[in-house]
């Protein structure tokens, strides 16, 4: 089945809006194995839009466009559809009713002009928008099928996820080939390690893998292609290269698809009822912000402290005046003292402390830009580990933050195996 | 003069790559009072890639395209421009030498595939790439134009704006009308109170103004259209408009183009010399990291502290075990306990406090989410505002940090005009 997507919009084209949404659909289709062959954006202008509709149903078997369902007399997508396709525009009364209930709830008469947005081309099923007040539509016609989908991303993906899609694999049937998607996401080793230590599985008969270099982690993304009859034996290939990854990269591996490096520490420390406090110098606040983003972080998170000058180190965590003398504030030796400094303080089972130099200045030939020391104290134990980091600024600060949180990852996995890291 | 811009690259159509090069051109050349009409994304096969090229080359004045320059045989750009226009591809000695030169400093031989990046259609003015080995071109040919980019948008971007611009400029001529771009940014009004205030302004003849809600900001985005020669008179229109909306907005106006809050606020504290740190809450480390995400923060921000639980909020802040008790933690009285005893401690000049619910839960009817207080401490007095911001956990983390961010700035900007916040 061969697709392309129409997306409608001036906005789009005075550089004013980003059209994210063709990138989201072509990812989604690709995963079922739609081969998308065009992406085309127009604005709202009758006639350059008919023609783009005509030749897109000329030559795909699937178009789905995006935009141009609002109110107004520029929004033409579902008539010009009408028009390609030789249907009458017909009023939906239940779409009708959805708006001026919309309208309702907001205690606001329905204006006329939004009574267009019912309309639709004969012989369309109806995609609820339970968001805004246009809804989307799926035709089927002459064995080619057009979707219909509003604008505003936070309106046509859950529309798309929840509507069109189940539509869509109707259509495809079961013997289609869907492309079975699984990210693994890596911490601590580079892309280039990556591609030696997994090189002999990058090219396996039956399923593909690619390597995307993110912020402050690596995603592996394996792919394997397989009808819905045969998902059991897809599922079996996906498995099977996903243990075999692990076994090579140990817990390097912290997670897969949605799951994130800050949600496993959270899950791990409320799970084990632990708490967890922080002293930060060149992440300045990040990794606070971070280990508090998720609702309910409170369970896990005391607070900590910012400690970006000297005397706020002394003052507030008890780093020792003759330690930042002799070794700097940069140094093993500090980041043990803050992270033991702010866990006796706070009362917490766990701390973690950050110190390094984020850059663009501040470096030297002893101490370079991008190095870390990160410290860790429990109950039982105060270590550091070291890091050199390269990139600019805010790629130092975000690597830390993910090596602060990835400490904290290991110190708890190592401690359920009855291990222990920072005897050496 | 029309325009149209052809990305083409498999990785596009595969939900891997986002095209952010379309909306960067089309941004550049609608400042340039070029109307783009089309974008189009077609795959790495050379039937499709014709075939639009063809339809670009009927149908606008000026297509510009972007990747398929790579040293493969699946990149093919170059190739079928010259194959439409019925142009024979000729060797540029001198990009040869150039990409010779490019693996000579990287140690490698040049690959004999990369050579083929060195041939461009007959008549072609050579766009030189300083960061890549694909340089691109343009074309004049028969009243029709076109420029020929590379992919990756870190080497399409300077390419753009060093070379293929004083083209265009030069092609369109001084006495075209060019759009020149404003954009002031505002903090402490929404959407529709902007749109009261400044109604009769967004229908002026000779100027159009938009609104844009940013997540912690309103951007006013003016627009005056008018010819190189006219540009005294352009730039005179927007100088007055911007006059006369700071006039009725204040200082709520905080800054224009490229400037940030976050800029600002750490120039006006280093040209004072003064020091600010931070105690917070609801924030949990976010304003601190906004303070210290450019370099040379030290020089106005000590630190503070994340009192993400009460008993850090005594421990490290000294706030009144009885104030908690009596007001609770989401409280006027615990921000201004906060703010001075993080002044105090670390001794700073000022001090900046959060304590709010950024929700999803824990809100009640006395304090919904999103309430907010933002204390206030100076060598002189102690203060705190009140907020009530709407919007999920992230957006009312934000703009608490814009909302702190900004109490410094008008306090800094009162005490210069001799008036004071907080006596009422």
């Amino acid at each position: 089945m061969k697709a392309e997507i129409v997306a409608t919009g001036t906005e789009l084209l005075l550089g004013e809006t980003l059209n994210t949404s063709a990138h989201y659909l072509t990812g989604k289709l690709s995963s079922l194995g739609i081969e998308v062959d065009y992406h085309t954006t127009v604005g709202d202008n009758s006639l350059r839009l008919e023609q783009v509709l005509r030749q897109a149903m000329d030559r795909s078997d699937l178009l789905v466009t995006t935009g141009g369902l609002g109110p107004t007399a520029d929004d033409l997508t579902k008539e010009l559809v009408a028009k390609v396709l030789n249907l009458q525009m017909e009023l939906d009364q239940r779409s009708l009713n959805n708006i001026k209930e919309f309208f309702g709830r907001r205690k606001a008469p329905m204006p006329s002009s939004n009574e267009k947005q019912a309309y639709f081309p004969k012989g369309s099923k109806i995609l609820p928008n339970p968001i805004g007040t246009a809804p989307g539509a799926i035709i089927e016609n002459g064995g080619k099928t057009v979707i219909i989908l509003p604008g505003p991303p936070f309106e046509m993906q859950p529309m798309f996820e929840n509507y069109a899609l189940p539509e869509i694999q109707r259509i495809i049937g079961p013997n289609s080939e869907r492309m079975n998607e699984r990210v693994l996401k890596v911490f601590g080793i580079g892309e280039s390690a990556l591609e030696e230590v997994l090189g002999d599985l990058m090219h396996l008969p039956d399923l593909s893998m690619a390597l995307l270099a993110k912020r402050a982690e690596m995603h592996i993304r394996l792919v394997a292609r397989g009808t819905v009859a045969a998902s059991e034996k897809v599922l079996d290939a996906l498995d099977k290269t996903e243990t075999e990854i692990k076994r090579r990269l140990g817990d390097k591996v912290f997670g897969r698809d949605q799951e994130t490096m800050i949600g496993i520490v959270g899950q791990i420390l409320k799970e084990n009822h632990l708490t967890v406090s922080t002293a930060e110098s060149c992440t300045g606040g990040l990794l606070g912000a971070a280990l508090t983003q998720e609702p309910g972080s409170s369970e896990f998170y005391l607070g900590g402290v910012v400690s970006y000058s000297n005397s706020l180190k002394q003052q507030l965590l008890g780093v020792n005046e003759k330690t930042l003398g002799l070794f700097g504030a940069v140094s093993e030796e500090v980041a043990k003292e803050m992270a033991e400094g702010i866990r006796t303080r706070s009362g917490s089972d766990f701390a973690v402390s950050t110190t390094g130099i984020a850059g663009p200045g501040g470096g030297s030939d002893l101490k370079p830009v991008g190095l870390v020391y990160i410290g860790f104290a429990s109950t039982e134990k105060v270590y550091a580990q070291k890091f050199q980091f390269y990139g600019e600024r805010e790629s130092v600060r975000q690597l830390t933050v993910q090596a602060a949180l990835n400490g904290i990852r290991q110190y708890m996995l190592n401690k359920e195996r009855g291990l222990h890291i920072g005897d050496g």
